[in-house]
């Protein structure tokens, strides 16, 4: 088999864990297998770099950017080829330049947009482990770029597409995907299969486990994807088709308190004005979540969404700085409110799942505060305090804790 | 003017530091110089990152320690650039694979071979600051390599060459060329020139300057090249061809307290012991400097030469594991040895000079150990305790505190 497998910062932070990895990578060697490894860097040393630049010059050019936050990477693998051959097995590190890992120009958020796979098959067929940088490529100019966030995810799951590899493995803290972060909910359960798609929205609604952009890629060219622990050997999820996944009614809760909400009361009654507030809102690179219009009552309504709340002052300042492109009343803003979804590719054929999940809420005398709805997924803003027993709520409803239901 | 720019580590150690050092660049870049600029990796980052690679593996591999070790330059060539566009100025780092500096195979050491300068050319059209990184180079493989002690020089100054810069200024912490250490001897004079043969032998003799590589190198393709101060804007010392030179008697007093003495006792008198122990100690990668044999007596007969101090366990060690090879009654080894040289190139001319040498150090009642001349060099080898009173001796009989003579 030939096996891509992706370790974060956080399992090659020190010597002793680069030690560790080393050889679960030999192990899976040693089984015969070919093993392509992507890495990113150690530790804090992206955060560290980030500051050293920040001292030199607050607003850094993002050229530079990549071309400094690149090294952290290429540490990684020349130490992760030492610790290899200190096991007796030949390895070799390459970086985005040497397999030639083409991206798009833009700094600081790359797309990859092609490999070169020669060089990483010849080292493979001269037996070697070969260990890439994550997280970075090489731009038209021939400059080093960087992917942005979960970029390491993205790169390993882009190796294993190119290369053909038939699993990529992602090593991360946790050992798989739950149906609820299992320190919200106690009985929560690792599932062994989830179908990109549901991987997809619980990504983007919280989960962490693993980036948008790598499960997307995942998608695009079918890579069989695990996700599993780096620190035990326990079994990991597999993320793959949906047709080839048991479709389950309801698959996980996902829980997010990084949303703030904020209102906009007494607006114009008339069209164009949603237009104008998101299109200036986009412009701005706020993404929105959740909207809600209220039925116009009058010559007035009322708009609600939801943004991270990283995003709040931003989207504050957007709409004051645009008063005089439409006339409001008032804003109103809420940070301590929270989301909780439901995720299931069998959802969208049954009309029950909703109603269930607002019973759940209901006996629990939680307040939803807005509602929205996908295919396979739907999100209800609750008050940030009813977040954990809405989860918990959900969760038993759905007997999410059994295998069988 | 195209003036190509060294600085070392310790002169970009800190964001302090690195932000005087681009006020320094942008000054010569506003006086309508074009400017490249060659740096080190800041501070011990280097020592840094070759204990990190030991504690993983005590004999690391050279291809990736270099894969490793390249990285600081990186961050350092990145960081300039930020703090230069924090004065308003325009400017653009570039590693050893953006300006293709094609080098030979062998890791840790390797040799510039050739510079693309198409890229270099292009960002200075574009008046931009162009800052590469030093001290490596990419081979044939598309590996990274370093070049060795001294790399950093040697890039700044093969650059000049094949740019053909007006001026390869070398940035150290001292602010030239002086006839002597001054912590040694306190009327020490900077000289206002050297040519490249004299400041190579003073180089080779422990004048820890300029690196040899790099002198070699410009004395080849007849680059201008200044050593100054990254600290004061004091003027340097330039070096260059001999000719352009005023040829005196004697330029300079050089002091190397690093040396040890081996002497073999009672070999056997016959031809090829010499060949067959240089060879040895050539083939282990030592460098012999001062060889003295005795004239044989009877059938036996002694030789004694110096090796760096470092070197001398080593050393030690080859002839023990070769006494089979070639008999001897016994070793002798003292590393409480100092070698103390005059150069100049007017020296070769002038029978007396060697002889005032001598005349100083008898004044001082100095014993003179083991002698050794080249044709710009005189070396002695005396007592360590001996070494700073021989130099000041020296130093005062050639009158060298005066420019005039």
């Amino acid at each position: 088999m030939l096996i891509v497998k992706k370790f974060g910062g956080s399992s090659v932070a020190n010597a002793e864990r680069v030690k560790n990895v080393a050889n679960r990578i030999v192990e899976s060697y040693k089984e015969g297998n070919d093993v392509v490894v992507v890495l990113s860097a150690q530790g804090d040393t992206t955060d560290d770099l980030i500051a050293k630049a920040e001292e030199i010059n607050p607003n850094p050019s993002k050229r530079e950017m990549d071309m400094l936050l690149a090294t952290g990477e290429q540490q990684s693998v020349a130490l992760m080829a030492m610790a290899i051959h200190a096991l007796g097995v030949p390895a070799i590190s390459l970086n985005a330049s040497q397999c030639k890992i083409a991206s798009s120009s833009n700094y600081g958020n790359a797309r990859i947009k092609n490999i070169n796979s020669e060089r990483i098959f010849n080292e493979l067929d001269r037996k070697n482990i070969v260990i890439i940088t994550g997280f970075q490529g090489i731009n038209k100019f021939g400059d080093v770029t960087t992917l942005g966030r979960g970029g390491s995810d993205t790169s390993a799951v882009a190796l294993a597409a190119k290369l053909n590899a038939d699993l990529c493995e992602i090593y991360t803290d946790v050992d798989g995907v739950y149906t609820c972060d299992p320190r919200i909910v106690k009985k929560a359960r690792k599932l062994k299969e989830i179908s990109y798609d549901e991987m997809l929205e619980l990504a983007s609604l919280g989960a962490k486990v693993l980036h948008n952009r790598s499960v997307e890629l995942a998608k695009k060219y079918n890579v069989n994807l695990v996700v599993r622990s780096s620190l035990t050997n326990a079994e990991g999820t597999i993320v793959k088709e949906g047709s080839a996944v048991e479709r389950m009614l309801v698959n996980g809760v996902a829980v997010d308190k990084d949303v703030s909400r904020i209102a906009i009361i007494g607006v114009k009654n008339e069209p164009g004005i949603a237009f104008k507030l998101f299109s200036m809102l986009a412009k701005a690179k706020i993404s929105v979540d959740i909207i809600l219009q209220s039925i116009g009552r009058d010559d007035k309504k009322d708009i609600s969404f939801t943004v991270a709340s990283t995003d709040l002052n931003d989207a504050l300042k957007v709409m004051e700085n645009n008063k005089d492109r439409f006339a409001y009343e008032k804003i109103d803003h809420d940070d301590n409110v929270a989301k909780v979804s439901i995720v299931g590719s069998g959802m969208a054929t049954n009309a029950g799942v909703a109603a269930t999940m607002f019973e759940a809420l209901y006996n629990e005398n939680i307040n939803i505060r807005m509602i929205s709805t996908s295919e396979i997924k739907i999100s209800v803003l609750v008050d940030k305090n009813d977040a954990d027993r809405a989860a918990n709520a959900i969760h038993d409803k759905f007997m999410l804790e059994s295998e069988v239901r």
